[in-house]
């Protein structure tokens, strides 16, 4: 079984990074800075855009494309917090790829968009072995998942761009190592930006925010804001 | 890329089918009864095996198989409570499959058995789709999850003969409507068996091992006690 998948796998991952990469192409030539989301179902990736959106909404053009297996909840959700936005149902897939976003961005209109964020389906494994073609990736870890996951999960945690360590406000009532959990994480990905943040409380979004906007700033074309 | 892969994973569904109808033969010789732990990363899979081993040591022979990406960290805290353990490392592989459960039953003597947990990749999509060959399938889901993930992750809770709800004591510090996830598990597959609890504090466990006892004596062979 374990031969048959290979040579398969890699057609398809072939495949799949050259749609990345006219994905990326229409991305830029809109001038729109995007970024692929990932983490565990419940890490709190939707609450990140929900606060992500109404802290940005207004001066920035947002959109939202959400991947998830059933349901439009997340989409919903973005709406509902500012953004134009488009789901995706997988129907079973473990991931997002490269053909589904190209599918979602015909559903936008990118030259109207600053900021588009790519929520994938939850789950730390099969996401980060597909590039969609955005222009980072932002991995959501979280306190009561534990701090054994970077040590678990390596895959998930080198090849991202961001990593934000999500509820923070249930620190008091876990066992959480946090030193253990950032040793792990840079181990695997050195000087990796890292936001310590709760989407309930608010702690810690500020960092993030300006994380976000400076990227918008860096990859976008001309919509950029001074500061946050 | 989606028409491509179609027929090769029904070739490996196939087969893998086949391999599990072998493990589940071999588990019946043997009179060891088997179940598939499966969750999201960080929902306590790990922490239940810990909880059920240890209560369950010295009044049944207990074994743990534990599929991990990487690392031996579940199999060492599985024989730390008391069981004999074998890891598996899928290298990269988002769930086991048959093969790998075959491999590592090689390593075990099934004799000297009466409980194997086989402990899954943390995944809540991949991994329902691929029988192993065990008696039943249980899945853990956790309170800082989220109420919504019936509804998003649909399969994972479709073919499941056991839902385990962990960490109830953190329901006083995050949004969880009970009722809520509790109706959308019904929907998917009512009449499943549901435990709320919390390995870390004990609460609710009791329930779920007497749910234990009770199918490996209904599947294990002469082995079983009568109540705990």
């Amino acid at each position: 079984m374990i031969t048959e998948r290979v040579p398969t796998m890699e057609k398809i991952f072939g495949a799949n990074n050259r749609l990345a990469a006219e994905n990326r192409a229409r991305l830029e030539d809109a001038g729109v800075f995007s970024f692929n989301l990932m983490a565990s179902p419940g890490a709190g990736k939707t609450s990140l855009v929900e606060q992500t959106i109404s802290r940005l909404a207004g001066r920035l053009r947002l959109a939202v494309i959400d991947g998830d297996i059933a349901t439009s909840l997340d989409a919903d959700r973005a709406a509902a917090a500012g953004a134009v936005a488009v789901q995706i149902n997988t129907g079973g897939d473990c991931h997002l790829d490269a053909v589904m976003l190209q599918s979602a961005l015909d559903e936008l209109d990118l030259s109207a968009i600053d900021l588009l964020i790519v929520e994938n389906v939850g789950n730390l494994v099969c996401p980060a072995n597909f590039a969609l073609g955005t222009h980072k990736s932002v991995l959501v870890a979280s306190v009561p998942e534990g701090d054994d996951k970077p040590y678990k999960y390596p895959g998930a945690y080198r090849g991202v761009d961001a990593l934000v360590i999500n509820k923070i406000d249930l620190l008091p009532y876990v066992n959480f190592d946090m030193a253990y959990f950032q040793r792990g994480a840079a181990a695997l990905n050195p000087g990796l930006a890292t936001f310590p943040l709760s989407c309930s409380t608010g702690d810690g979004l500020q960092p993030w925010l300006e994380w976000v906007v400076e990227q918008v700033n860096t990859h976008g074309q001309g919509h950029g804001i001074e500061r946050i």
